[in-house]
């Protein structure tokens, strides 16, 4: 159950609340966003949700009954839009791109790739500074350094920055220089951090994890909302499955799934998702024809050059070819969705 | 190794060419379709295939270093069509339907699916007869007088009937009341059934078994096409993994892949592919941008009555809403591919 | 719910039984096996048991909440025991070891695994003459005329033979020469195979397919219990997963998770199961510990020389020292199961 | 390749070393553990490993050709044993038991479970403080002052401490407080946390992740070594399959894969392993006799009303069976391992 309550409570007021949902047998988290408090109830026994509403600076009562609360599109029926500042959001309806290498390399790389998206009108590029390779042997990425003149670069650009973060302590040291935090596949479930991302008023994309249920996976995504953190986009990017004939199987059934089951806007990384250069395309417009808010896009100048992932990243002339599609895919979408 | 001879061989020049082959160390495996003839050779030890070449009475030679050979694209690189007669077909650049309920129930049933796929110009009746049931105590199907039935009102609409054989001796009885024969997922990999349709001339619609790699998928049309039958379509109908939030996870990722790597036409079944009505049309839209030849639908005329599958059953108001958007995005997709 | 009958009920009696069951809103499926009569009973909607316990002719009532039923251990909680003659059996408490070639090849091969199971006192040999081959290309088996001249040999030896059955019409010419049909991984839901060798005297030795899920695979056996044959074994052998560091993956859980639910016997075939030869050893005493009935083993002369699958296959002193293990292990864990 | 220098090298002679592989066109990592130096020495052209062997102040050259190293059995091929002091080790040939509650909960149930594991000779006690959990509403552990509590007591009765650390800057905290720490299956990957726990003169027990790879899973092993602690222990809990009888799937292949590939102990965890408590024994005993160092058992005193995983927690009573059993199977495994 989801409990909201009156604006202007004062603290004694809302304490009573508290307690008398105690009273009643309720388990009470109190949830603090960027935009607004609620209290997600769990009664221990059978109560009437008419009881609750009744309280005494109660507005309003939803009964959620999936696992997950806060995130539920049970609760919050309309599509939530996050926005990355200056007029760039994730919305419903909308086809938003983040585009960029797998890895940040060098000024002359994102020089390169800022060029390429502001010719395409491209808004959000991404690229990772800190790597979560399998071999501890293998390009860890270039660090906060790299990210702050990366950073520095998008921001004269007019371009958002979406990178991926490893680690809590990592948090506070990009704070300044991300427009949103990635939290990758291998942390798709690593609820500390997840927790940590709460705290921040900074938009998070959760990638979901290489074998984790869409349950799990919006249970993820209700660790960092009921943190704090309501900016929160949800990103398919391929399952594990027996097959061998790609490197992941792009999940396209999540797309619709997770569109009923949460509020939240849903991404589609094809790049990972297939991960196979040459079919990046007929997934990424399946994507979006299937129903999702924006597209992840790996794109470098030379792919077969980059440090990591060139088998599945897109060079210029392909990642420009696919988003003309893309947006003209999305203007037939409109018509019935 | 494909090897195509000259016509008009004497069956002494055509034996001459066998023995040669042989004494250069290789296997030859002969294979007569409807629609040619073929020696598939595989040579135990390097040859020069320049040699091949040379024998006389040999037309072609190709190297195909995939282990299905027929089916490979390597050899033959522009896609079949395959053709149900009366201009009904398969055909790369277009998009064929076929939609029909999970079960034949009655006459009534068929008489208002027929109304039904005339009204919105869909070719091709889908309907099981012979039901592979995972419990003995299941509705079975209405077995061939049901097919009889369906097939001649089916013939009088001028729609084609395509329908699941379950065992080698349904062939020979079912032979004359289908269009196109359908193998299950379950029976992926009989391949004894699979054998014995290579020796039919009507074409075979193959599915994909739950997990059957996209290479088992390619031998087992392989086993049709060497045993005589060129007229296949590849059917990706969803495979098992770990998620339980739909039936099966339908493997978007097969479209292109299989696209490439033959030149049969490939078609989705959204239906069991997802297997949760609500969710089919995403996946069918998206199945169709990627870049399939076909769908195959289960419509009923009500889903919630119908002996089985209705849970992934469309109505007709939204197989017609289906179709038609199937058709517009077929081109747009026509555009570019 | 399953029904038996009293002996020696006039088949008007018994009519009676089934009208008035009927009546009662149950659907009935009346099963005649080589050993008993029963009635699968559906109560389509919810009836006192007792009433039916009631009916003339009634001797015993068994709910079974299961979807299988005559295969449940539900009904029946005693183990059942596998005879194949001559004091050959499955049954809990015992090992019972079939070993032999992956494929049967000539006279030398077969006198010489003979001359090894009897010198290590392994009473049943393993081999296949129709081999189901992924690629059509590949040897698919000596055939009848192998099976012939290898089952007179066992026979004269004493052992019993047991080998893969691909079609239903292969099943009337091999009935006299095997001793045990085997159903493969491939037609684990060949539900027309299954239903055939319903009606066989013989005993069937079924194998789980790649990716049944154990409630699928009961059901399979239910087919066959269900069209006349009880006597059934089942066999774990390695399921489908995203590991590739083995050929499949043996299910240990699956051993003492289908010993609580079923009556039959279960044994492992650790030679599929992990497809790698220096790690059968393992699995397979792992197998036997954790609480099989049996174990189907792939031996041969020279493994390195098998037309197929050598590279999981046994050598005579590796096959020995594995059962002398196993044996070992079974007086260890009589002890206390 | 590895290599190894001579002791009492000058910090220029190792230098000079470092600086002609350089010169050789090597990468090279210096891996300091709590026990040796090793130089990790990546070759990025072909070169002759004896010209390596001959630089002055090298003692030994190891090519190893997997892609992890240092955990890399072909390395080192003696089995590694790792202490947690007093004398408990995790070692090949032993069976070292680690057992306890799922989550710590009350002074009570600490007394009672240390008492328990005293009785039946247990000298490792595992525990949750910190749970990772699906749900952020659910028990997520006592944290500090409950570790705290349960080390004093464990200390006193000379049992040994694991329990999972689930982020790097809970590692200072607990350290004094644990005698291994534990790497959870949804942190396998988390690759910070790894690097983190290889700068800790602790031992640390490390999770198989539930869709993660032998290779990945050694890869991450390499983590933790080459950051500098060799004190490492493998741990295989079951893996995410199709099938849904079991909670997981005990991957009891992974046994004999995991021990012929690294120098490390290997313990297998049935309790999570399969999920479901009546069935544990089974494959724990199979474990054992496939060749793992060690068990991982979850008890408690009244399973069901265990905070968290009663489902799968044994009771006393069921753990010193098991336990007495698994020590006969080791003396029988010991013949002829």
């Amino acid at each position: 159950m989801i409990v909201q309550l009156r604006d202007g409570l004062s603290t004694a007021e809302e304490s009573s609340v508290l307690s008398q949902l105690s009273d009643m047998g309720c388990k009470v988290t109190p949830v603090v966003t960027q935009l607004k408090k609620y209290l997600v109830v769990d009664p221990k026994k059978e109560i009437d949700i008419r009881s609750v509403g009744q309280l005494k600076g109660v507005r309003d009562v939803h009964r959620v009954n999936a696992p997950y609360k806060l995130v539920s599109r049970k609760w919050r029926v309309a599509p939530s839009a996050v926005s990355l500042g200056d007029g760039v959001q994730f919305a419903e309806g909308e086809l938003t791109i983040a585009a960029g290498p797998c890895s940040i390399e060098d000024e002359r790389q994102i020089d390169s790739v800022i060029a390429h998206l502001k010719e395409i009108g491209v808004r959000i590029m991404r690229g990772g500074v800190y790597k979560p390779r399998t071999s501890p042997y293998s390009f860890r990425g270039v660090g906060l350094e790299g990210l702050k003149m990366w950073h520095e670069k998008a921001r004269e650009a007019g371009i958002k920055v979406v990178t991926e973060v490893l680690a809590t302590d990592q948090i506070e040291s990009m704070h300044d220089y991300v427009d949103m935090f990635q939290v990758g596949a291998r942390n798709a479930q690593n609820f500390t951090l997840l927790a940590e991302l709460g705290k921040v008023d900074k938009p998070v994309l959760l990638k979901r994890g290489m074998s984790t249920t869409l349950d799990e996976f919006l249970h993820a995504a209700e660790y960092i909302f009921s943190s704090g953190n309501e900016k929160l986009v949800l990103c398919e990017r391929g399952i594990r499955t027996f097959e061998r004939a790609y490197r992941n199987t792009l999940d396209i059934n999540a797309v619709p799934a997770l569109k009923e089951r949460t509020h939240l806007p849903v991404v589609v990384d094809p790049s990972h998702g297939i991960g196979v250069r040459r079919w990046v395309r007929s997934v990424a417009l399946a994507a979006v024809i299937a129903g999702c808010d924006g597209l992840i896009l790996e794109v470098a100048p030379i792919p077969e050059k980059a440090f990591s992932d060139g088998q599945q990243t897109l060079n210029f002339k392909e990642s420009r070819e696919l988003i003309e599609k893309a947006q003209q895919l999305i203007a037939i979408r409109r018509e019935d969705y």
